[in-house]
C-alpha cells in the first residue's frame, strides 16, 4: 500500500511489527470467501464483466488450494493476508486482479474476515459444549443415587446426590451456551460496503453480499462498522465465563481425586507422573484447564485495554486484536474437549464415598437436627443455636452426633425424643430437599428428563 | 452465626475484613423485599400463622423506614445486612423474628438481593442509555449537512456528514442496550428455595416467590444457584463494553475540541480551568469519563480473578463480589449522565470546520480522484497508484490537489480530463457513498427515521 | 479554579464525578505538611514575610486540628483537598492565604501528597511484613521436627519438615519486602517546584523542600514529575505480589484444615459458622484473604489501563489513580494483620499428621527407593522406571510399598536387598535432602539462625 | 514420565494441551547449559565418572548444534524441551544418558531455564533502553532551543523547550532501567539442587553450579524455589511499566504529527498508507507500539491470575507461565527497537512550530501575566483571577492577549504598566522556569551534561 505515495522501503524493525501475515494468514479461507462474494457483487454492479468475474473467482479458488496444499508462499513484505492473496492473484491472472479491490478497503475486509471466522468458531464451541453436556448428563444419570457431602467453604456441608453436582456444572455452562446464541445475532451483521469509513461509493449490493455470505443483517453505520471490535470483546467475555466454570469444575476434580478425599479417580490417560517421584499420579489435565482460564482472562483484558480511549474510526492498534482472539478460540476449544474426556472418564469410588459418610459420624445431619426441632415447634434460630451447642458438646466429648444418648440430647432441648435417631438417614435427608432445583432424587429425575429433551433441540 | 457453636469473640483484625455491613447495607431494600416475600411464603406453607406473618411484615417495613430516615443503627458485630435486619427485627417483635430464617440460608439470600438490585439497576442504565440516544439523535439531526473529515489513524481521511459520526456512537451503544436485554433473561432467575446448597427442606412455594418478586423463572439447580456469580460477570462486562465506547467518544471530543482542531466547543459548565494557568479551558468531563473506563475494566478483572478456580459451592471469597459491582454501577450511571450533558451541550463550530475543509486543499478527495480514474476505465490498483504519485508530486511542489493544472494531471494519467475539477466538491463526495450504512445524506435521513421509530419502542 | 475564567456554575452531573474531595480528603495530613514546607520555602525566597509565613503555618495547623476533631466542613464545590484547605485558610486568615499558591500548581501538589502518603504506607507495610515474619519464624521453630508430606499437584509428594513450608512462605514474602526497599528509592523523589509542567518560576529552593519533607532526591524533569504515576504502578504491583503469596498460603491453610486433611486447626476466633448448618466451622479468614487478592489485582489493572496511551503531561484522568490505591493500601494492611493472626493462632495436629504418614503405606518413599537403586548402581531413569512398576504392582495388589516382600522387590530389580526396608524412615528421608535450601533438619536450623539475625536488622 | 507407572497412552485431546514442546523449545540453549553444568556437578559428587561426564557433555553439545541447524526432530510425545533433549541424548550415547537426571526434577529444571533465559533477556532490554536513551538525548540536544507549547489536558499550557519533553521520556524510562537492576538481584538466585520440592538428596555442590552458571546467590528454600514465579511477575510488570511510557510517547507522536498540529513528521519508512485512500500517511509504527502495551498488560494479568490461589508447591498450571512471558519479551524488544527508529527518524518542523506560537496570540503567557502581577504585589489567587477575567474578555472581543491595549489591561488591574508587553517573549518565559528539573535552557543543559555522563556508565 506504499506504492505511489512513498519511495522508501519500510524500516526493518518496523516491518517486524507491521506485518501481520504470520498470524492473520489463519483467515485465508474467510478472506477468499469474502473476495469471491465481492467479485460477484462487482459483476452485479457492472465493475466486472462476466468473464473477469469468472477469472477472478477461479484464481481465488486456486490460491485457496495452494494455501491448503502448502505451496503458497507467504511474504512478509505483503504485510497481511489481504495483500498476499491480492499479489498472488495478480501473478496468476494479471491486471484483472487490480479491479477486485475497487471501492473496497482493508478496514472493512478484516472485519468481514473476523466475523466470518467467529461465525464458524461459535458453532464449533456450541457443539463442544453440547458434547460436554451429554457427558455431564450421563454421569448425573449414572450417579443419581450416589450421595456425597456437598461442600461450602471446602468443608462438608449437607448430603446431596452426586448427580446434583454434575447438573450444577451443566446449568452454569448452559447459560454460556445461551449467551453464545444472543451473541450470534449481533455477530451476523455484514460489514462489507462500509469502505474505509464513509461507505461504498460504487453502489455495491450489500443485501446480495449478506445473503451470499450467510449473514443475518447489514451493519447500519459504516464508521461504526470499521471501528468497533465489540464482537471480539463479547466473544472473549463468553469464553472467559466458560473457562471460569471449567476452572471451578477442575478445582473440584483436583480436590475430589486427591489422596485424602478420593471420591473420584482420573483415568491414567488423563494423568501424568513425575520425573522424580515415580509414585505420583497427577491430575495434569484439570490443572491445565484451570491454568488456561488465566490465559483467556488475560486475552480479554488485552482487547479491553487495546480499545480503551481509541479515537474513531480505524486505528492501526486494531491489528493487535487477532492473536489474543485466536489464542482464546484455541484454548476454549481445547479445554472443552479435554473436559469432555475428563468427565467421561471420571471414575466414582462409591466405596470410598460410603466410608467418608460413615466417618462423618452424623455431623452432616446438623441442619436436619435443627429442622427436627423446628417441626417440634422450636423457633428456627433457637433450634440452630441448640444444635450448635450439641455440636460443640459432641466435639469436646469426642463423639459423633449419632452417638449421643437421648439423655444428652434432652439436656439441650426437651423437644428431643427417641425418633431423633431417624434423622440420621442420608437418603431421607437428601429427599427432604424437595423443591424445583433441590437435590431430592425425583426432582433430579425431573430435571434429567427436561435436559434430555433440551439436548435434542440443541446443536 | 457463631452462637452456640463457638464461645470466643471474633479476632479484631479478622472482624475488620469479615464484616460486610459497611457496603452491603446498600442492599437493605432488596433484603427487606425478599424477607417480606419469604414471610408470605412461610405462611403459605404453614410455618407462620397469619398473625405472625403480619407482625413480621410490619416489623420489616418499620425497619425499612428506620434505615431510610437514618435512625437505624448498623452494627459491625452483626456482620452483614441480613443479620443486622434480623437482629433489629428480634428487638422489635421478639422471638417470632427467629422463625423468619426457617429453611433459609444467607447463601441464597445474598444472591436474591443481588439479583433484585441488578434488575433495578439494569432498568436504570437502559433508561440512561436511551436518554443519551436522544441527545445523539438530536445532534445528528441538527448536523446532517455539516461535513467534516473522517479520521483514520487520526489523520484526515474522507469527508463525511457529522451526523454519521454521532450515529456511529449510537449504533455501538445500541448493541450494548441489546446486550442488557439478553442479560435480563438470565438475571431474572429466582434463587430463593436453594437453601445453603441442597435446596429448601420445608416445601416453600418457589413459584409464588417468583411471582411475588417479579422474576421470570426459577433457578434450576440449588448448588449452581448459590455458587454462580456469572450474572455479575456479565453485567460488569456489559458496563465495560459501554465504557469502552464512551471512552472512545471522549477521546474524539477531547481531540475535536482541542486548540488546534476546534470543531467542537464544550460548554463552560462541563469544563474546568487550571490552578496555575488562568487561560486554560480543560475538557475534564470527558477526560474523567475516559478515566472511569479503566476502573470499570479493573472491576471486571477483579470479579473474574475472584471466581477463577473456586471450588463449588459457596466460598467466603464471594463476599468480595459486591464493592466492585457497586462501583461499576455508580460509575456507569454517572458517566452516562455526564455524557448526555456533554453531547447535549456540545457546540459545533461550523466556521472552523469550513476553514479546515478549505485548508485541506483537495487531499481529502484523493479516493474520489482514484474513483474518477476507475470510471474512466483504469483498474483500481493502478488508479490508486497514480493518485499516490500525484499526492507525492503535489506535496513536493507545495501545492494542493485542487491547484494542480490539467497538464500536471495528464502527466500522471492520460485519462484525466478537465472534468477532473468537478471531483473537488464535498457534498458530492459525501453523497456518492450511497449504500445502507453509508454517509450519503439521504441514507442518514433514512437511518434517522428508523431510529426515531426505535426510540419510541425503547424504554 | 473557575473564577475569573468562567461564569457558569458547574453542571450537576459533572460535579458528581468532578469532585474528588470524598476520597482525596484522606490526604489532608500530607497536603498540610506540604503546604507548611512550601510556606517556609516561600519565605526563604522572599514571597512571604516572616509574619505571613507564621500566620499561614498556624492557620494550616489549626485546619489540621479541625479535620482531626471532625469540625472541618468539606465542600464538594471546592472539588478537592487542596482547594478545601485553601478556602478554609482564606476564611481563617484572609487574603494572605492567596499567596500560598504562588508559583504552585495542583499538578505537583497532588503528586507530592501521594508520595508522602506512600512513604508512610510503605513503612507500615514493611512493619506488618516483619510481624508476619516473626510469626512464621516461630511456627517454623516450633515445628522443625514435624514431618508432613509435601504436595505437588495437590498430591502427596515427599516428606518434608513442616518448618520448611513455613519458611517457604517467609522466603517469598522476604523478596517482596526487598522490592519495597528498591521502590522507596524511586518513591522519595521530591516533585515540588515542577509547577504545572514547566518548573517553578519563582526560584523556590527545592533542596530545602526536599530536606524539610524527608525526601532523598529531587525529581529531575518537571514534565515527568507531574505526568508519571509509575510510583503508584510499582507500589500496586508489589502489593499484588504480596497478595499472590498470601492467597497461596490461604489455599494451603484452607486445604490443610479441611475435614479430610486436618493437619491444621484454625482458632475459633478466626472462623465462622453457617446461618443454616450449625456444625460448620468455616475458614472465612483465609478465604477472605484469598478473595482480597483479586481486588488488589483488579486495582493494578485499573491504574495500568488508566495510564495507557495518555499524552503528556497532566490529564484529568489521573484523578482516578487514588481510590484504587487507597483500596489496595487498606486491603494489604488488613490482610497482613489477619494473616499474622492466622499463622500465630494456627494449631498443628501432630496426631493427625502421624496418622496420615502411617496411612501412606510407604508410597511417600518412592523417590527414596529409586535413590536406593541408584546407589546400588542402577541408572536413574531405569531406577525410576522400576519403582514405577513396583508402585503399579503394589496398587493392583492393594498393598503398601512397605508391605511388599523382598521377593516381590527382587522380581523388579535384582539390586534390591533386605536393607531396602531401611528406606522407610521419614526422618532419614528428610535428612537426606541435605543441601542449602533443602529440608534436612540441620539445614533448616542453619536457615533459622540466619533469619533470626535478619529479623534483627529489618524494621 | 509415564513409563513404569502407567500403561495407557495419553488421551489425544489431553496430549494437545499437555505438550509444551511447541513453545518451551525456545529454552533449548538454557536447558543444555543447565544440563552441562549439572553433569559437571554430578562428576564432582561422584555420580558420573570423568568419561561419562565427557560423553554427556559432548552429546549435549551436538544436540545443541542439531537444534541450531534445524536437524533436530522435536516430538510431541516427549512433552517438553527437557524430555526431548533427554530422549535424544539417549539415542546418541545410550544408557549413560539415564544418569543425567539423577536427583534432578523437572520442577527445578524449568525454573533454572527460565531464570537463565531472563538473565539474558534482561541484559538485552537494558541495552535496547540505552540505545533509545541516546536517541532521546540526541534529539534533546538538537532541539534545546526549540520552544513548543507544553500540553495539559491536551490543551496548550505553557511554553517549554522541546528538549524538556524528550528528557521527560528519558527520565521515565530511566527509572524502568533502574527497576531492571533491582530485579536482577532477585533473578540471579540459582534454584538447581531443589529437587522436586524437598531439596537434592545426592549432595550436589550448589555453589559450584551457581558459579558455573553465573548466578549471584543460591535459592534459600527448595519449596519456594520450585513454587514461586514472582520473578516472572516482576519482569512482566517492569515491561508493562516500560510499555506504558512508550504508549504515552506514541500518543504524543501521533498527535504531534497529525495534519492539524504537525510539529513532527514521521519518516516515510516508519509510516504506511491506505489501501483505499492514496493520500494517507499513517503513523502505524507508533500506533502499533501503543497497541502492544495492551498485550503486555494482558500477559501480566495472565500470570497474576494464574498464580492466584495455587497451593504449594508445584502445580501443572505453571506450564502456562511461558507463552505470555515469551510474548512480552518479544513485544518489548521489538517496540524498543521501533521506538529507537521513530525517535531517531523524527523530523521537527520548526516553521510550523513558529506558526503555532504566533497563532496562539499570547494566551500561552497567561501564567506569566499572573506572575507579572504577583511581582507588582498582587496576591497570587487575585492575580490568577484577574488574568482569568482578561482571558474571558479577550476571547469575547476576539483578540489575543498581546493585542489588548494598556487601557484594557489597566481596566482589570491598575498594577499593569507598559512593561506588560515584555511578558510576551517565549524565550524569557521558558528561562524564568529556572530550578532543577525546570525548562530553563541552562537547566536542561546541566541535565544533558549529567545524562551524557550517566550514559557512559550504563551498559
Amino acid at each position: 500500500m506504499r506504492d505511489g505515495r512513498f519511495d522508501e522501503l519500510l524500516n526493518k524493525a518496523f516491518e517486524r511489527i507491521n506485518a501481520s501475515i504470520d498470524f492473520d494468514r489463519r483467515l485465508y479461507r474467510e478472506d477468499i470467501r469474502g473476495s469471491i462474494a465481492y467479485a460477484k457483487a462487482l459483476y452485479k454492479c457492472g465493475v466486472l464483466s462476466a468473464v473477469e468475474q469468472e477469472i477472478i473467482i477461479k484464481g481465488l479458488q486456486s490460491i485457496e488450494r495452494e494455501i491448503e496444499d502448502g505451496s503458497f508462499v507467504f511474504r512478509k513484505e505483503d504485510e497481511d493476508i489481504h495483500m498476499n492473496i491480492e499479489r498472488r492473484l495478480h501473478e496468476k491472472i494479471g491486471e484483472t486482479a487490480y479491479k477486485l479491490h475497487t471501492g473496497r478497503s482493508r478496514n472493512e475486509q478484516i472485519v468481514l474476515d473476523e466475523r466470518l471466522f467467529l461465525m464458524d468458531v461459535t458453532e464449533k464451541i456450541a457443539r463442544a459444549l453440547v458434547r460436554l453436556f451429554t457427558a455431564l448428563f450421563t454421569q448425573a444419570k449414572t450417579h443419581l443415587h450416589t450421595i456425597i457431602p456437598s461442600y461450602t467453604h471446602f468443608r462438608q456441608a449437607q448430603p446431596v446426590s452426586l448427580a446434583h453436582l454434575f447438573l450444577a456444572y451443566y446449568t452454569a455452562l448452559r447459560r454460556d451456551r445461551n449467551r453464545l446464541c444472543g451473541f450470534q445475532e449481533r455477530l451476523k451483521e455484514m460489514p462489507l460496503g462500509s469502505g474505509a469509513a464513509a461507505g461504498s461509493s460504487i453502489g455495491i449490493d450489500r443485501d446480495f453480499l449478506k445473503d451470499e455470505l450467510h449473514f443475518k443483517s447489514l451493519s447500519r453505520n459504516s464508521i461504526d462498522a470499521v471501528s468497533t471490535r465489540d464482537f471480539i470483546l463479547e466473544f472473549e467475555f463468553i469464553c472467559s465465563s466458560i473457562l471460569i466454570t471449567l476452572s471451578r469444575m477442575s478445582e473440584d476434580i483436583i480436590l475430589f481425586s486427591s489422596d485424602e478425599i478420593s471420591y473420584f479417580s482420573l483415568p491414567d490417560e488423563l494423568s501424568t507422573s513425575s520425573s522424580l517421584m515415580p509414585q505420583k499420579k497427577n491430575p495434569d489435565s484439570v490443572e491445565l484447564i484451570r491454568g488456561k482460564s488465566a490465559r483467556v482472562i488475560g486475552n480479554l483484558i488485552r482487547i479491553l485495554t487495546l480499545m480503551k480511549g481509541l479515537p474513531y474510526t480505524y486505528n492501526r492498534d486494531l491489528q493487535e486484536d487477532k492473536e489474543g482472539l485466536f489464542d482464546t478460540v484455541d484454548s476454549t476449544v481445547d479445554v472443552l474437549e479435554v473436559m469432555f474426556e475428563v468427565i467421561t472418564g471420571l471414575k466414582v469410588n462409591e466405596e470410598r464415598i460410603q466410608e467418608v459418610l460413615r466417618q462423618s459420624r452424623g455431623f452432616l445431619f446438623a441442619t436436619d437436627l435443627a429442622d427436627y426441632l423446628v417441626k417440634k415447634g422450636v423457633f428456627f434460630r433457637n433450634a440452630h443455636k441448640a444444635v450448635g451447642n450439641i455440636v460443640k458438646y459432641a466435639l469436646e466429648k469426642g463423639k459423633g452426633l449419632e452417638e449421643l444418648s437421648l439423655a444428652e440430647y434432652k439436656s439441650f432441648s426437651r423437644n428431643f425424643d427417641k425418633d431423633v435417631y431417624g434423622v440420621f438417614d442420608y437418603e431421607k435427608s437428601v429427599n427432604r430437599h424437595d423443591t424445583t432445583g433441590g437435590t431430592a432424587f425425583h426432582r433430579i429425575e425431573e430435571e434429567l428428563t427436561l435436559i434430555e429433551e433440551e439436548l435434542k433441540h440443541l446443536c
